[in-house]
């Protein structure tokens, strides 16, 4: 298909431009008898929300979205659930001056090339706004995922150049950084007040973890759990990298110190961050996610326009000066899409999964 | 489908075990009229054949590939492709003590916990052998990319602790390490012989490289030509990351620092990799990934056996002891095979990939 | 995918049950530039909308649908195309009483033993009122199809007993039934109002006629187009049977008879119903389905409850005594879709579909 | 996927012309621990085998199966299995002389027109030999399908004018026309004889029949499993018709006629053919198809080149006078193949197939 729909058995399909009237997602193969409302999908989609601080865009969107169909009487049927957001606060003039401008950095050269005509109003089809179904529908999948024990966290682990250890997910959703340490909040904030006055943006770093996930998700050789992961997570809007486990750190390992070993009573590490032969270990499956830093910015960029003359652009309208602050709600949504697929993908050729259960416990 | 499937116009299914009688692929959706022979195959065969050099696994296969099908007279019909590799060099004996045994940071223990039951012998379809058949089909994707003027080409960047600048593509082919800078050789050598003694393995980085991609190919919102990249690089065996341009190296830039500007001579860098809004740009597309260390190392290892009972496991057999070093070939294969996919797709939906052309030069 | 979305590369995703709040469907793939709007949808809803005369039922729907996204200055920009329809006229009061139990020859006793959970309002997702978002979408496809001098149009060929032959295209959506003979209206409207009295329904057979059809759509050896056309239209409610060409004809006739023999100006006939080897011809493509009697019928019926206890079941509620009277657009919309889906992915493997115009005219 | 892989979890995956080198396929997703061997495989493929009677061609081809993967023990692994047929008995020679020509009625002209190129040996890609493949497939399928109490059988129905009614399934293995009426059988031979003598073929008409198929099978809207079962049949070479239930019949019905009432004991009758809404009733699943005369005739016949000039054509070789003779295992092939698929699809979205068992008994 051409791009818009995520998931083989669990399959979401969305549409919608930051500027048209709505935004909406079709989610299909939900098992039946799961019970959901729109409050349950409402909580992710407001820890999304901008303006929910000041170091987020100011547009104000309610996104209140609306289930238009597969719930009956509070409970999932089996049949395609039918997601609606409708745009409100559009102000289109903000964005008429660049309708012949490529501006850098950002889609607006790619789609002209790709379709020859392209929707330019606050970016369109290729807006952040886009992920806010995706987040709706990763709430469903959230809720049944909780049903099996598997529940799937994210926290911002680096801001610009400050890394963020792990402290507890306790107070993570307390504050608009998603940040584990409580106590580097006021630091951030200094961060966030210096890049405004500087006029710039800065990238981040998301990391996303789930646990509970039984032994024998994944399907190789080419639909590994950690290759699916790969694609959901870097299919997120400024995402430029995607690691499982150590990342990039396993190049300078040694095998020796690699290897989870294994005792009767789990694993010793998790290196591996759950995953081994791109099928989940029942260890934890740890993911970081790098973002590159806002497109939008204030400060004047050369560019070019349709015509092939060269331009000066400053993008004004309102723009998080780092997109990577609210990217943990996405990540979030992105590996319990992955997950939930790929766990009834493994139910359908192999069955209960129970019999894929370890029979170890887990460090 | 159940994993074994890449691509959706262009498809690649492979099966085969390390110690079955055979691998083999099916090519589908392959335009007609690609002049190609076993011999264009053979080529990329051997720059992943094992045994070439002292620092890869001994075993010897002289990895001959049959086309059964789909090509008549020397020209692809745009019927499927069938390829075959018979197993010559097996070996059994060496694996059988390990068919109980699940060895640290292998596949065994999720193989069997998945399927309940597992063909242990060399690892079985969990084998990196069996990325022979990715790098067959690989061959034939960018025989057809040639004729579009794109090009896809890789090399080592990093072993272990040894980062390798690039220098030029000239030479990369020459060495066992495609490595770009032959003046880094003898350190090279050096350190892989220090491992050998040390009875241990490391990770790498590969850089993988494709030029005179068009400007267009891609399809948001999920489908982002860096996202299917990401899931085809990240679907390799070993491989823990998967970054697209500057990757994690964006988290602590300026927004004024990544951003590409653009004048009608064409970009003035390329931080983003050659995707911009998960389309091609029409500059270079540049992918770096993570392999880990080999996880067969002939030093002890705590593990445990099917019975959950402890076991101190010792790995025999022929390995390399950096998989790393024989991953550049696959990496070109999966982004070639990646490309060819997007580019029917684009063709599909858009028509004439001409009109998707970019009007300006790159850098 | 769970059974939701139709095609691979043009493809329509349906949500929506007949008593839930709206209907809605994501047209994903649709070429960018082409100048569409809900107007051009209308039409064929309109031909298919319910109440259009005293033999289909009175459920009063304007069927009004709008155009969320992917069309922007009345040009599709390529982008996915969210349409949706508000159910308004819904009475669920008329079907509150068969809430627990199974009416003959209908979905809900297969409903409720798949999911264990149904929307019992007039059939919830089996309702025919489903069909009018494939439609909608079939209307996009018709207006690109018609820019390619493709032409998709269907009649009515035989109603109960009463067999109609193909006088010609005019008149045929002037009245209720797409009778292509008006000289036997009256004979249509007498069985129609007996059907009426005699408190029963009766089934159709439907002809489809695609025209301009390039030689060279359909994918051998699964996806023929033959195939994928019978999967389109035996996907149609009520339709037990698809025929090709000739259909079932063939099983009686001779090889010199049935094969269509060529000469430099054309074929000389066309048994085969324009495709050949499971690709179009290019002469007209034709086939026919047969749809069963309406099973909402006022004469009681034996069934049981959801508690395995007999039941008499009367379907009151406004119900067309022949299904078959709408099925046209509905079957035209099938075959639009299904040719647009092969034309793109012919143009995806083979390029321009101008080379595979056959060099030949057809009779 | 280009046409060439059928099914989503339970995928086949063909290749192979009628004269290359060898036939072969890949089966994935097929549930781990099934017991099967080559043995099992071969019982399918002889019954389909040429020369098996002098009403089928003569060619002679052993149809040896091997099993190259995805069997361990002599049980099925999870991975994929890949088949393989070495093409034997080929003679090149009695096709050599219409390379150039278009055989009327057979995919020659179609192939041309497609792909610019084709492998006109005995029809290559297009032969019937391909579908040695699908019952090899299909013999998978089977095998696992009968550990769940589901079997699926075939017979002919109808040769040329000769209607077969079902006597009983003994001995419909033991003739070659797979008549279920063995006292028809002088009848049958008598015709074929005649047919010969006239140089002439004839179409014919053939039954599937799965009986223990669990309710719940099938996927809404457009995935129905009669949509699916009529996309399977219709993929067979030479069909042009498909029917579920009583087909064609159901347009002259009446409504009270057709419903299948139901009673505590299960239903009064099966109309619908097993599907009710596109789901499987928990009634024998019953399908027919209908098969085109073999076009290979000896009779001339008027068509023209590749360079447009009119021929005429003499089709020698070997050929079967009624292609549908050895239909029925391919027909159960693709039943069975769109069964498993389903069932497996199922139980991913749904979980354990015994919840959607039937509460009643079943005539």
């Amino acid at each position: 298909m051409s791009g818009n729909t995520f998931g083989k058995l669990f399959t979401v399909t969305t549409f919608g431009e930051s500027h048209g009237p709505a935004l909406g997602a079709i989610v299909d193969g939900c098992p039946p008898g799961l019970q959901i409302g729109e409050t349950d999908l409402q909580v992710d989609l407001d820890r999304r929300r901008p303006g929910s601080s000041r170091h987020t865009t100011q547009r104000r969107e309610p996104d209140q979205v609306r289930i238009l169909s597969g719930v009956f009487e509070g409970r999932t049927t089996g049949t395609p659930i039918g997601l609606l957001i409708e745009n409100t606060d559009q102000r289109s003039k903000d964005y008429s001056k660049i309708a012949e401008q490529f501006r850098p950095a950002h889609a607006d050269y790619t789609y002209h090339h790709k379709y020859g005509v392209r929707d330019y109003r606050g970016g369109g089809r290729s807006s952040a706004r886009e992920t806010a179904m995706r987040v709706a529908a990763g709430a469903i999948a959230k809720a049944w995922l909780a049903q099996q024990g598997i529940r799937v966290r994210g926290y911002m682990s680096q801001l610009g150049p400050i890394e963020l250890d792990f402290k507890s997910w306790e107070g993570v959703d307390d504050n608009p950084f998603f940040c584990p340490d409580p106590a580097r909040l006021p630091e951030l904030e200094a961060y966030m007040d210096q890049l405004r006055r500087d006029q710039d943006s800065v990238g981040a770093r998301i990391t996303v973890v789930a646990e509970g996930v039984p032994v024998g998700l994944g399907e190789p050789v080419f639909d590994r759990l950690d290759a699916d992961l790969a694609h959901a997570l870097m299919g997120i809007n400024a995402v430029k990298g995607v690691e499982i486990g150590d990342g990039f750190g396993v190049v300078a390992q040694r095998g020796s110190e690699h290897r989870d070993e294994m005792t009767p009573e789990g694993f010793l590490s998790n290196h591996a961050g759950g995953v081994l032969g791109g099928i989940s270990s029942g260890q934890p499956i740890v993911a970081h996610l790098a973002l590159k830093p806002t497109s939008s910015i204030t400060r004047p960029g050369r560019s070019i326009d349709v015509h092939g003359e060269p331009v000066e652009v400053v993008t004004k309208g309102r723009h998080d000066p780092c997109v990577g602050i609210r990217a943990t709600p996405i990540a979030e949504a992105m590996m319990a899409l992955t997950l939930i697929d790929h766990l009834l993908r493994h139910r359908g050729q192999n069955g209960d999964v129970r019999v894929a259960t370890p029979r170890l416990g887990q460090r």
